[in-house]
């Protein structure tokens, strides 16, 4: 099975773009299953879950969040009507919503798992590797087909993230920074990795903001409106083609599609 | 003379704290002159001009702010209409205000001084001590009394401020923390020191805040709304004795009054 | 009974400021049982276990530790052997040592425990607050007497440690940052609570350390050695008056002593 | 003007990786300069003189360094006589060396200059914006051909950095995640921009380093040695061609190269 995995999808544009691509791949058979993020999906903040439904509408089998999860009330609200929109499973116990899901399809279960990393991130986060262990360990001991997105900031947690879970995920995958790296690879044990997915968005930007106001509050310190930019979008990800059975990666490709 | 330096005023408890106990003290001749920190002091957010003039109203010969300086835009367009409302000297060359201000008293110029602290602070302030030297050395090069809110986190780094200013300046007085320390002293050259004059505004509460939603974000990673708390307010903060001619201090002596 | 808590010892004039007014304050019986932070007693470092052995000797009953739990190599392995050495109860699974211990008194048993904050601390720890619930819920569910250091920068984090014990354990006191603070207090429901101990050390230094290096570390970021300051030691912490029948306590009572 | 611009350099394997590409794409012909970014190299930490002068002798024209500048003592005293070593031009005005180096080629002067960011870094660096505007401004302001090494941590900053400076330098490459990113591409006023160069050590490992540790240490949060791990070293970087007349980039191409 052929799994799209989407970059932080950002405002309109990013809706845009990925309704586009992931529409016409679905249709094309280029893709059988879709994980997308949508952490910055309203106007560069968290989603309503108005927005996160139009994703899961317009293709998405799964919409995972991240940090920006709370951005709107709404969402606290409302995340526990929609199991296939998930934040990280290592939020604190209080909170809302959960950290995984398992989607049945043609050709068995695929669970979709995100977890937050600590670095240079908010405090406040219990650890994602005793996370991910207790979880592997526990309710997802039977499973075989798990992708797990890995929020967070710096590439060595991210990438410690996928040399732990090798061999006992299908793919590790990186979101977040908004800036795709160049280093997907199948790693010894069958688990497909990337650092970071890259964005979906307006490409002529700073992370799909503007770019006037973002180096102008580096210039002067004082507040400006970061407003999504409003140039051509491109979706960034990378294409995971996962042995259903075994729950291995045979490939990992990364994406970059302009509108 | 005597001044009054008055800690992180926070929301309207804070101000009318502030307003009551500077006016009595005015009269009754305990002090001649009043610093106040107002970058909390609208609902625990930065001030507009119109409160923080409200605080010079009240007795305030200068009202200093912080971190929070742009909270509220209007300040960001006002700050340049009144001299004795400051914000840290340090911030970026492109900011508007200024980092000092230097006042008439009948016993001659004092001059009360901003400056921003780094150390976990968010990025993008120039290096304070750089900058208290480039002051010192320049424009306030032939001042004697001169009273700096050093705005910061770390104790370190507000320490290493104090000796790095004494026998310098008059007084080097802490912000921000809201939780005032007992290290007052006068050291060695004569400079005035405490790391923090803690806060103004109801005790009975999380840094002037309700303490239910603060502990309950802490618990569940969700925001929630941080209300300023509704307990009877108290002031705080420390009151140095200068000596005019040579700025040298005589005395500090730390404050706490009830409402 | 009458509990002292020493804020964080630096370094050699530390230990002997701490040697000193241990044995004097048990011998005249001004208390009964000492908390000691011993953090930084290995020339500002972690301490090996002699040296924290060596706090016991002197009078400690209990020596807790901090985010400097694991300078020296030879506490990794040695802090299973002394049960009254503690860590922060709320490090991760897999470290070593224990985050609570319980001392038979005269009057009966009496708990201490660790936990460290999250907010501007390197990253990695589990939370405090859940922490805290678990083990007053589970293995401290008949204890009455709770002293418990909450090792932390933010004062913030701090206050709302204290506010969410109070009435469930005897004390909350802060230690880390070398900053006494001026907020002693006995909360509504029978909680002594002060945010920072201070520190034990050379008090004419910054936070136990040489002026000049910090300084010049601040003016040029080229490391320097921080060596631990030439002059007098003082000691500061508090005294808590406990009942050990309800473990509510009667009075907190601010100390400093000179040398 | 064909130049290499080479990702931190880890330790032993990165320099003999360096070694073997470097020569053999000068006597190619494949390169006619190389920028080296050498942070790492002395077994992950920061080079000394000796080393950092051995890339040198090996083909690097210029080496530049980074957070890492002053791990080895040697480097503090010892990079002042040697002008083709240098740290960020935003080191504190007190810092040893120099943020950029004129190097005559047979086709003309080509500076290399390095600015270090300051969002989730160590504080304590001045303004990396402000930095380059005085210099492109003042002692630049004749060169056309200019390379900015911009070392730092987050993705926005470097981007804000390649965007504010389009059209006024060559290029601006970013260094420091050891993480190569995709995002090669010549901005619209001719500066080529990547994100982040990548690393050049040994692939199979979390930057450079051995994994077991890294994981050991994010799961019991004791110390670890970090070695520089065994496997084969891959080179990471880019060419860019430059115009040597205009300073324009013709081009950016992304390399990695297995030894
Ligand atoms: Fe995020
Ligand atoms: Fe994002
Ligand atoms: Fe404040
Ligand atoms: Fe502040
Ligand atoms: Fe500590
Ligand atoms: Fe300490
Ligand atoms: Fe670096
Ligand atoms: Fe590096």
């Amino acid at each position: 099975m052929r799994v799209l995995m989407v970059g932080d999808i950002v405002g309109k544009p990013g809706r845009n773009a990925f309704t586009q691509v992931a529409a016409r791949m679905k249709q094309e058979g280029q893709v059988d299953f879709i994980i997308a993020n949508g952490e910055n999906a309203a106007s560069g903040r968290g989603p309503t879950p108005e927005i996160a439904n139009a994703l899961l509408n317009a293709g998405a089998d799964v919409v995972t969040l991240g940090d920006h999860a709370w951005d709107a009330k709404e969402m606290v609200a409302g995340i526990d009507l929609e199991e296939r929109i998930i934040r990280p499973a290592n939020f604190p116990k209080g909170a809302p919503g959960k950290g995984f899901v398992r989607v049945d399809t043609p050709e068995g279960p695929l669970v979709v798992m995100q977890l937050i990393c600590r670095v240079f991130m908010q405090p406040g986060y219990d650890c994602p590797f005793q996370m991910a262990d207790r979880m592997l360990n526990g309710q997802l001991g039977s499973d075989s087909v798990i992708f797990v997105d890995v929020h967070g900031e710096a590439s060595s947690e991210r990438m410690a993230m996928g040399r732990y879970l090798d061999g006992r995920v299908s793919a590790v995958f990186g979101t977040h920074t908004h800036c795709q790296t160049s280093d997907e690879t199948v790693f010894e044990k069958g688990t497909a990795y990337i650092t970071d997915l890259g964005m979906t968005g307006p490409k002529d930007s700073i992370l799909g903001r503007e770019v006037e106001p973002v180096v102008a509050k580096f210039l002067t310190g004082v507040p400006h409106k970061f407003d999504v930019a409003k140039g051509k979008p491109t979706l960034e990800g990378a294409i995971v083609d996962v042995d259903m059975k075994t729950g291995k990666a045979h490939s990992i490709e990364r994406i970059r599609i302009e509108i």
